[in-house]
């Protein structure tokens, strides 16, 4: 079978399309024929070299498409599934743990699935099990238009009815927040987003912050938050150093400061972050009150141009790979 | 009545017990007649004039005594109660918010109570309600000699046999923590904590870290911590601002820091505490097996010495003060 490496660690140009042995599965294990899958910002570090965790040469970590091996009872061959996979997503056939195959609803495609896992599970995770938000709270979304952001903004409005305040670059990718449920749409290249907040928070700031940025926005993000605010750290695009930490800041304001990542936690986690995602979520897919934001599907053989177009930030919402 | 009042902002001399009006009640609050009261940090903050959320003049926020009047029918005059209040503790009457009256165990004196509300509250509350410690784990009490150091020890070994580990600066104050259920002790001056944080915890790190310290500790407490540890941070002796905290090491770690005060929270939010408190802890009190720590009684009139006394770090558990 063929599958995405990374001839030498670098950029985009080192991605490669080439002949891999087709995986077997082992114990709990599916093999999946894979009809889509998902760029993400992990996959850029791993063509870098830069990931630490990735042991698969054949990058990405979601997939959509048939199951055509199981070695768990529960999960019959057939079966359309997506979900997270450690690596090895980028090819024809790639290894799912069973226990994290969500199974695909009749009315979406392949291509509208492998949208899903990765921003939709992060986006539930750090909203819900790590950022607790409650009916009637407030949250801050920054890089709206991204993957995780779009999936959030519908998340906090469909599941919570809180009020959703979004930061992102350009007039076209706040359109669409607001499209998706949006309440209080910021430019953050014209607009102080901090007194934006303040504003629209009647003074008090914001009960949860998802942040992507990280040191860029760290004193603005901390004039943001309310007094016991939830801030979950999920990505450093802006940054990762912070140069002064007030920490008497952190106790006046009784901040809770939450980092993570998805990608290297363990099977379990992601199995039962997998699980309660298909109870509570995939209704919501269902009836089309929730829907995958689709920016461009690329032919597999084209992945270098998917690449490219992350590292550029053009996407709102994902950018995908289509393999059959 | 008389009460301590700082005459003007400033060091320990200008403490005085002086005549002052006797406070009344309102609804839904009780008059205690304040048999012992006890010095907190927050106090020396006051006194000070850095509180920034004192309203009361007469120092203070905890006390234990006798209701002798009270507009709540779930309390009775004659009631032994200790608990903390808005300020007006170093006083002969104080006022009591009813929902925060915690009953004082027969078998123990008004000094004893004293020793209690504002230490393990505050050990119960970020242990538990924001550390969530649980059973098997492992916890690092820094500054185990303190008054909320000796009732953390306590609460981790009685409440969920966690694994203690405790930091101090003498030989004397390690063999009281030692004594009150410190499974590690490490001399501060004498041991590199993380070296020995990291050896007895099998290269984990620990699960929870209580932080009194703040900068001084903010490297080294990174170091001790677990993958998914939390990280309470309640005082910084050791400093407030951090120099460059690297944003991408939390998220790799999956540290949750939380910063918190007890003083500030809402009477709701101390009502619920004292309440579960009472139901969770009181029992342990009750039949020996969790003690209040009394480091030195001083006579009400004698109020500057016991400040002085906690400024010099000298103590090991609470120091108070007797008003009748």
């Amino acid at each position: 079978m063929k599958g995405v490496v990374a001839i030498n660690p670098g950029g985009a140009d080192q991605l490669a399309y080439v002949e891999r042995p087709k995986p077997t599965i082992e114990e709990n294990q599916l093999l999946i024929e894979v009809h889509a899958t998902a760029i993400n910002r992990t996959d850029i570090l791993q063509r870098e070299g830069k990931s630490g965790y990735a042991t698969n040469p054949i990058i990405g970590i979601e997939v959509a498409g048939v199951v055509v091996d199981s070695s768990d009872p529960q999960v019959s061959t057939g079966e359309r599934v997506m979900g997270l996979v450690n690596g090895g997503a980028y090819a024809e056939y790639a290894i799912m743990p069973a226990k994290r195959a969500i199974k695909i609803p009749n009315s979406l495609s392949f291509e509208e699935a492998a949208a899903i896992p990765e921003v939709f599970l992060t986006a539930y995770q750090t909203l819900y099990w790590i950022g607790k938000l409650q009916a009637s709270e407030s949250v801050l979304i920054h890089a709206g238009g991204s993957g995780v952001g779009t999936a959030a903004i519908q998340l906090a409005k469909q599941l919570s009815k809180a009020q959703v305040l979004v930061t992102a670059g350009s007039a076209n990718k706040l359109k669409v927040c607001r499209e998706l449920g949006a309440d209080v749409t910021i430019n953050y290249k014209e607009q102080d987003f901090e007194e934006e907040v303040k504003k629209e928070t009647d003074g008090k700031g914001v009960s949860l912050i998802l942040d992507f940025i990280g040191a860029s926005y760290w004193e603005r993000n901390y004039q943001s938050i309310a007094v016991d605010g939830r801030w979950v750290l999920i990505g450093v695009l802006g940054g990762s150093t912070v140069e002064k930490v007030r920490l008497m800041d952190i106790m006046a304001k009784r901040v809770q400061l939450t980092g993570t990542l998805l990608t290297p936690r363990s099977d379990v986690y992601k199995a039962e972050l997998s699980e309660d995602f298909s109870s509570r979520v995939l209704p919501l897919f269902e009836n089309g009150r929730i829907q995958p934001i689709i920016d461009t599907v690329f032919p597999i053989e084209e992945v270098q141009k998917a690449h490219e177009r992350m590292e550029a930030n053009q996407n709102i919402g994902k950018i995908l790979l289509k393999v059959r």
